[in-house]
């Protein structure tokens, strides 16, 4: 089955969230990317979450549709044959993608000696090289001071800025590579995490606010900033979010609720025009105390009942074990979700990539490799090496099978 | 300047975040993306937040480096316009990017005829059709019931599901780009916004992790899961993050604060190995304790001046405010950075793209394009209209400038 990338080669030498969730979506797309480790894994071969028989399912899931590779990397021999794999030719091969430091044997000047128009993605925590994480990246972003009620800073949960990280080195590394086609020249690519969180902060309008009005956005709790919305409690002790961010929107909260007479009151009452985003923000603690009792009547059931194909735009809360039971979307149901076997436990739901293109059928998720599955198939079919060269390479433990 | 997706162009019919910070990723690398507006504005046009002369700093930060064309898109002659615009020919052009309602002219099948290869990337709420939006994705993807310390779920204040769309959306326009350019196809690519929500719980592991070993991770405020991290106040009332994930980050931690045998001896107490993410997050109370002291008897400043250089991986908490004004990052020494006007105000310090591409200068960030401000030069250009077909146009309300 051709796939949207099926030909595209990338070699990704990384740990952690932001540069294998890059790698993993071209895999999803069909690219062959291949994930080099050291032998024994690299420093995130084992985090959290972990199966009861010690496999994290955080690894698993960020390196499915790739292939594995593992060699002794603190050795010259291992190098030589990862920069054999970085640099070797074909129109469609020569990429890397790393987030690990560069200094030595893995630099772009290096490597780019080996292969003249490779291309090379490389994330680093800071624009100046210097080191920073999602965790010290978001403190510094204004958003856990604007999340939650008052003065604590909530950080979320999220690895937010690893997730928008790796999307940039998807996207960074197809633009690179149509350059590529175009031009015959290959290039360094940078990216910094700090740099994604101010380029996000900044998109937001949230670094204009400040020069352009002085103004710092206040925390809020739960509630939309400059629109309507919030959560509310029902009668059974779930919440729902409920938003009206259009008219249309708004409309249907009164006409499915029976309480457009009572919130349209609000208006005057307020001296607001409710046909706003900006009036309807300002009137909210009324329209909330109404929909706030009419939520706390009615169990999560019932206001499903009232709610769905109403047009009213709202949601359940629910927690991760929730999602995974209760909701309809995460079912096979939905194209992009398949079964797979992970970590000895049959039938684990995993989403696909959440692109689907109408020329193919979607590329079912599959588990992630052993570390080092794919060493020698890689080393026979791409760097020609016979079967004994790769039984001696084994034996010398330059490199490691599954 | 070339830049490295220059000659590319695609047409965006869009509002609101995603879809608008898709394009605006392709257009900050080069694209030529034309974003077609009804005149006066689509429903996105004056979201908070707003300058004082009601400019949406909002909307100017998500559509820079674009340009503006607006259109009666209420009328047969104004859609029959930016249908044109769409399926126009050229090798680098006939893509559309959109997040709106698109059946009837909009749709695929329709524009498709008027143009066989088209490439158009539809981004709708679920993988249904059905209306979905950042609130209503993030309270069923378990993390605000993750977020925070106790059973209210706190909604994270950054549209991550937004960010994350845009993203994939920018992918999957290069990823169909570059099948076309191979096998001269185009395609309809579709993404759902809670098919992202889905996709990023499961990459993370959570949906897995549910399956697998029947755990939903629980709220535990600031402090990070399975490693070692947390916020902590200081002297002078700030709050910093300090994190450990590798060993030696953890070692640095104690030779910069001069506490290396106070922490080590947690491990021993604690029956533990704190050389293991594992031990040091099992062992992070009696941990924190020793740190909570440190910093509550130190400055922000006697912090930085001890942690700068030594290894630590820390930051500090900072507001939007403190974000622009204190945060070296933020500044034109930045070269993601660059000075805008914004709402008559100028020098605003705006984001680029934060990729770099070591061949071409980045391309410095632009303020937005005016509604309608290339208007009359797109029809000209592109559909070759003459200046008095251009006149009536407008006479007839079907066009406007800015």
């Amino acid at each position: 089955m051709e796939h949207v990338l099926s030909g595209l080669r990338v070699v990704e030498v990384s740990a952690f969230i932001a540069a294998p969730l890059g790698g993993m979506t071209l895999a999803q797309l069909g690219a062959d990317v291949i994930r080099i480790d050291p032998i024994g894994g690299n420093i995130d071969y084992r985090r959290w979450p972990r199966a009861p028989n010690g496999d994290s399912l955080y690894w698993a899931c960020l390196n499915r549709s790739k292939r594995s590779v593992a060699l002794a990397l603190d050795t010259p021999a291992g190098r030589e044959i990862a920069q054999a794999l970085i640099t070797a030719p074909g129109k469609d091969a020569g990429i890397l993608l790393t987030n690990l430091p560069t200094s030595g044997w893995m630099d772009y000047m290096t490597l780019s000696a080996k292969r003249a128009d490779l291309i090379m993605l490389r994330l680093t925590g800071n624009y100046d090289g210097s080191g920073a994480v999602d965790y010290t990246v978001n403190c510094a972003s204004g958003f856990p001071i604007a999340t939650g009620l008052d003065e604590v800073p909530v950080n979320h949960v999220l690895p937010a800025w690893d997730i928008a990280a790796g999307l940039y080195l998807s996207t960074g590394l197809l633009a690179a590579e149509r350059a590529r086609v175009r031009s015959g020249s290959g290039q360094e690519v940078t990216l910094s995490l700090s740099d994604v969180m101010l380029a996000s902060v900044g998109n937001l309008g949230y670094l204009a606010d400040v020069q352009v009005n002085n103004n710092v956005r206040p925390p809020m709790g739960n509630d939309l900033y400059g629109a309507l919305g919030r959560d509310f409690k029902t009668a059974d002790g779930r919440r729902v979010m409920i938003v009206a961010i259009s008219n249309r929107q708004w409309h249907a909260i009164g006409k499915a609720t029976g309480l457009t007479n009572v919130l349209a009151s609000v208006g005057p009452r307020m001296n607001v025009d409710l046909n706003s985003e900006t009036g309807r923000f300002h009137a909210r603690r009324e329209i909330f105390n109404i929909l706030e009792a009419w939520c706390a009547a009615r169990s999560l059931t019932e206001i499903a009942a009232v709610f769905d194909g109403s047009g009213v735009l709202w949601g359940p809360y629910q927690d991760f074990g929730q999602l995974v039971r209760d909701d309809p979307r995460c079912s096979l149901a939905n194209p992009m979700m398949g079964a797979v076997v992970q970590s000895t436990v049959d039938g684990v739901l995993t989403p696909g990539s959440p692109l689907g293109f109408g020329k193919a059928s979607r590329r079912q998720p599959t588990a992630a490799p052993a570390l080092g599955q794919h060493t020698d198939a890689v080393l026979s079919e791409i760097l020609g090496l016979s079967d004994s060269a790769i039984g001696k390479l084994h034996d010398a433990g330059t490199i490691a099978g599954a």
